[in-house]
């Protein structure tokens, strides 16, 4: 026995019967009275649902893994009221995937224009003709921590650049332009076969009425007769009970026309739920490949930077007062000869 | 003997007779024609030196240390034909010196500027929302990420500030207002021993005329004598012996002031200098040890940004697919009843 229930939607749903409210138990006064009604299923915007104190419980298809394809069978009303797949939020996760790996590009590109304005400023500086005429040992080590500052610029364009190629592209190109056809036809694929479940309900809920009318025919004729109320034959009540039969066997075509659509649309969504599991797998993976990239740039770029102060050092270290004077006064010397007293 | 011989010269020498050319040997012909006369000494610009090729060699005061107290004795001549002694050499090279420490505070400065330029963009770029939306182990090691800028741009203005307090600050500072006073004391002193030097030097060739002016005029008057070719009596004789002689003594004293005149300058020189050489010594290891500060800083500079990269390598090393999916998947499902056949 199945409850019939559904709500308003928007969208592909328009044109299904089930759409509409309907208050629960809609069967026949007659079966109500005679039975006591175990609901069992519930059919909610055309999906077929087991209610859920049934038994046996359902096993989850993917146990332990909080995989897609266990948890987004239902669908569900966004902030605005409009009804949403489930599998629309999965797909929407992967379009917003996109759009992460975006905007962290842009991050890297702004990093990438900062690392350039601050190695053209060390480059300049790094000519700039401050205490040029210094001479001597003290004069070579200022010269080299002044180079210095252009190999340092040179780090940090090197580094610009490794974000540029192994970072920053990669963010922007790991889903090709592809991605969103295949998403789109991943969409459309899904949504057809739900529309395809809405007109198959249809086509129940017709079926399923035109069985009772049939049958409520059946029945007023067959009373008529017993109260010999009208001069209906046998061959009448043959025909229509002929036409109450055909009407149960197009309903159980009909259910099973149905059940078969449901089945194609429960399988790809398996299929296809697993495969934006794996992109999704795909996207974090790829992400913290890159984003491990960067930290070992930035390390590089660090050790890079401290290399460029060893011929500093050393130099420094070779700093030696005596020796600057000595070049410093053989250059500059104006005479060794000392002053002697003058003779008479 | 002595050779007088001068070259034209500006400034503190304008009055001295010693600057007006002389050809060498201008002593009287009657002295040129008895002996052969061997010039020894010349005073050059009112100071006397030994004639290079007379012996005994002078030893070095200070043999092997390329000593400013050692080679600065003689004036020379600027690009412009102006004298300049010895001791302005040296003294311009100490104002020089604190010239260039000047020009390195400023080149210091320019650094700082750079640094705290970079410190300010990535401050503000680590708090850009790019990809905010992202959950997670994968946003968590993203966040990471981003706050790393501003944890790099808090060492690079830790950098910089360090930079102005134990590099621009010392440079600028460490010749107190007192140099540039302490130089022109020494200027002052010593130029004013020079000038005491002309003076006396003048005096020697005044009492050296008077001198000459008297022999000849008791050799004159001997002459006379002996021909008998005037009235003069032995009484004019023994005068002009006197006055020769008085003139005799004359110039001993006047040579003996000019000697001590220039043993209180040489004395002074070598002083002086000694000192000017010791605050070299000192300039050049003060700027050593300001620019090895430099280099420290720089190599702390790159380990504590090293650093920055730490939690951000760690929250990537926890990245969890699985986790995310889990995470997301608890938050966003929509049902995990799997859909059922329809029941007739």
């Amino acid at each position: 026995m199945e409850m019939e229930e559904s709500f308003d939607a928007e969208g592909s749903f328009d044109d299904a019967s089930c759409l509409s409210p309907q208050s629960p138990g809609s069967t026949s006064p007659a079966r109500r009275q005679n039975k006591e009604i175990k609901e069992t299923k519930i059919t909610i915007n055309c999906v077929t649902f087991p209610v859920s104190a049934s038994a046996p419980e359902q096993q989850l298809l993917k146990p332990n893994e909080w995989s897609y394809c266990d948890y987004f069978w239902a669908d569900k009303r966004d902030p605005q009221g409009a009804t949403v797949t489930g599998f629309e939020v999965l797909l929407q996760k992967q379009l917003k995937g996109k759009q992460m790996q975006k905007e962290m590009a842009e991050f890297i590109r702004e990093r990438i224009k900062i690392e350039e304005e601050y190695a053209k400023n060390l480059s300049k500086l790094s000519m700039f003709p401050m205490a040029a005429q210094e001479e001597g040992t003290i004069g070579e080590a200022w010269a080299q921590l002044k180079k210095s500052l252009a190999d340092e610029a040179e780090v940090h364009l090197k580094f610009s650049s490794k974000l540029q190629s192994e970072v920053e592209k990669p963010l922007l190109t790991f889903r090709g332009d592809n991605f969103k056809k295949d998403m789109k036809k991943y969409d459309h694929h899904i949504a057809d076969l739900r529309k395809q479940l809405v007109s198959r309900y249809a086509a129940v809920e017709k079926a399923r009425k035109a069985l009772a009318d049939r049958q409520k025919d059946l029945e007023v004729k067959t009373q008529q007769l017993e109260i010999k109320l009208s001069n209906k034959t046998e061959e009448d009540i043959k025909k229509a009970r002929r036409k109450s039969t055909q009407a149960g066997d197009d309903l159980m075509r009909c259910v099973d026309l149905y059940n078969q659509a449901q089945s194609k649309w429960f399988e790809e969504m398996v299929t296809t739920s697993l495969e934006l599991e794996r992109l999704e797998v795909e996207r974090v993976e790829t992400i913290q490949q890159l984003l491990r990239q960067y930290t070992t740039l930035r390390h590089e770029t660090d050790m890079f930077n401290q290399s460029t102060m060893e011929p500093v050092d050393q130099l420094l270290q070779s700093v030696d007062p005596a020796k600057d004077r000595e070049l410093w006064v053989k250059e500059h010397k104006t005479g060794d000869m000392r002053p002697v007293d003058m003779d008479i």
